[in-house]
């Protein structure tokens, strides 16, 4: 994509949204980090949705399909909170409800006008106090410059804070969309992401803006793994204010095609983000299949070799242990003839053909090993069978997944 | 079953069977671990195969099914190396089939009577000058105690070998049942063995031989995960020698239920020592799912558990975070209600309730984390909508896993 350009401002790049973030100690915390977030636009706006398909859903995603439906697909405002997952309480719903409610009252607008969203440890009971005590100063905080605040309030064991922006024009007219997310671990499709919000200034008829957010998922945070666990509050949010004043895109022509290729861009780039921080990860992986018969098988080969354990291991070590790649490829579920295909291991370091239809092809180990010591690793799958071509991301398994996972409640 | 007793012997302990293992130098070894074994029946056996699903297939899977295919399902010997898979390279059909040919020659049998198989790295050229020397030696060896020289034979990153054998009673005839199998990583589902050879001397019919493996497949090592990754060589193969002497069990009455338990326990046995050894684990994890509406909701709702790696790295850790319990369940591809799930953990130190009707319940943590402090859990999952019930077998996610893997070439 070439029409669009990098900015700052996360969820706030876009007219008329401001964000917040505080801490209110929903679990004790010496370093007071920040762990609930409000975003609130200037004007109602259109909102499309994309959930976890665990059975398992934590309260907020009911609350906040059921919000969108009530709303008929508008929205004004967001509350979210980290260190709580709200997820498998008896009194979730209940829970989660209040605290659209509080966002509601401190904003002047419904209740069914917020999305709620948590995230954080599963089944244990949410303290409502410290979020009541929060909301009034989160709505009084709002600010244009709030993304920062809001952005870090979400994070988990995230170790940096995920934002991106962009801007791009419709219809002469300058458009912008921003993003942020959060999500180390329990990451698997679908979908990837645990929580996801993006704001836009360009308006979309509520139907497209469904499509476009379902169609980039499917290429972006669904082809993320960090270990194949899918998470119960998986919620990815799209909000347009519709302040750019370009003419409402009601149509899949080319002014679609533009904004889905910005919204890919986003989402693509938070994606990466989310796997080069990946729980424990010191290594980016991503996995290009090309040359696949079809998108869907694209996508399974390329999501089945960023998921093995073992690939993952290898790339920890930086061990060009391809076999483990065929043996993942041979293992994802999809119809293709594995003898023709080709594996190549790439970094900024270099590029080395591993394996040519289906057998091992000599290699320098030495050089293997310098381009594997990078920190971001692409391993390019060729099934020589067809045209289409997707991308998934991950990272390396280490022992410090392990130790993150082994501790206590993490 | 209350039919049958433990006894020794391991593949050898059937009648009519010997077996061999030695070092030949498949890989650079100083310590000399034995790397080839053999197995030859006083007869002609009947034999009965399951095999990975793995697109990639070594070499060895597709000689062995061909052989048997030729053979009309008979063998009398099986040959296998470890320290190298055959998979993947240019020349694997061609060196699986001398492999065959020697061994027959070196017994006077024909080489489709030959059952091969492999495992290691893949995708390394396998070296056949040590092979072609040892095979002679590892004939001249065969012996009725020779059980345990072959079943170290093929161990790779296994720690401990893994024997098992039962005798039982059939129409009045004592019976013997034994196996081997080897197995640490790249174990999962299906099958998730690696190699597995069973000897009886029980008479079954070529046809009924096959079906008392594929049902007890399904429930045994297909139950098994150590790390989601399915292996290219997985091979577990059932002969019968038949001198038992009993009636041939050619329908599928009392007899065949006998022979069928009896072959559920050899496997039992031996994929609870697979997952108890698996690569870097501290702790053997079973979980029971039980009420559930149908066999293969229970099974795939017990190996979604077992194959978490949050749930696994939890239990390294001794942490009852039962929320990725349920979550695990949650995204189980079946169909139930996720509001009537219980879920208790167990070990011999006792027992605790953490979830009813889908959401927590109190616990006292410190009871959780004795419990959880032994060597062996059991996570039990009520589902509460149906009588069916499944086991499925895994173990916990270490530092040494990753470590194990990440070493150049594991």
């Amino acid at each position: 994509m070439e029409n669009y350009k990098i900015i700052e401002g996360g969820v706030c790049a876009a007219k008329g949204f401001k964000a917040s973030g505080m801490y209110c100690g929903i679990k004790e915390n010496p370093t007071k980090k920040n762990d609930i977030a409000m975003i609130a636009a200037d004007v109602m706006c259109s909102a499309a949705g994309v959930y976890t398909q665990n059975k398992v859903k934590g309260a907020p995603v009911i609350v906040t399909k059921n919000n969108l439906i009530k709303s008929g697909g508008k929205a004004q405002a967001v509350i979210v909170n980290s260190k709580n997952a709200n997820t498998c309480n008896a009194d979730g719903i209940e829970k989660a409800e209040e605290m659209c409610r509080l966002t509601a009252d401190a904003l002047g607008i419904k209740p069914e006008e917020v999305i709620v969203a948590s995230t954080g440890v599963i089944g244990q009971i949410l303290p409502i106090e410290p979020i009541k005590a929060a909301v009034p100063q989160l709505a009084k905080s709002l600010s244009y410059e709030g993304n920062n605040d809001a952005a870090v309030a979400i994070m988990t064991t995230d170790t940096v804070k995920k934002e991106y922006a962009v801007e791009f024009e419709i219809g002469g007219k300058l458009c912008k969309m921003g993003g942020m997310a959060k999500g180390s671990g329990m990451i698997h499709p679908n979908m990837a992401t645990t929580l996801n919000f993006i704001t836009t200034d360009c308006a979309v008829s509520p139907e497209l803006l469904q499509k476009a957010l379902s169609d980039i998922v499917k290429i972006t945070y669904n082809c993320l793994s960090v270990d194949g666990d899918q998470s119960t509050n998986d919620t990815c949010m799209l909000m347009s204010s519709g302040l750019a004043e370009n003419e409402e895109i009601c149509t899949e022509g080319a002014d679609f095609e533009t904004f889905k290729a910005a919204l890919y861009q986003v989402m693509a780039s938070l994606t990466r983000m989310l796997a080069k921080d990946g729980e424990g990860a010191t290594k980016l992986l991503t996995c290009v299949c090309s040359c696949a018969p079809d998108l869907d098988t694209a996508i399974i080969v390329a999501k089945s070799v960023i998921r093995s354990p073992l690939f993952k291991c290898a790339m920890f070590g930086s061990d060009a242990n391809w076999g483990r790649v065929l043996c993942a490829i041979g293992y994802a579920e999809a119809e293709f003839d594995i003898d023709k295909v080709d594996v190549d291991l790439a970094s900024k370091s270099g590029k080395i053909a591993v394996c040519r239809s289906g057998a091992g092809v000599d290699f320098s180990e030495e050089e293997a090993k310098v381009i594997l010591s990078e920190d971001e690793i692409e391993i390019l799958i060729s099934l020589n069978q067809g045209e289409a071509q997707a991308t998934a991301w991950g990272c390396d398994l280490t022992y410090n997944y392990v130790k993150i996972n082994g501790d206590y409640r993490s």
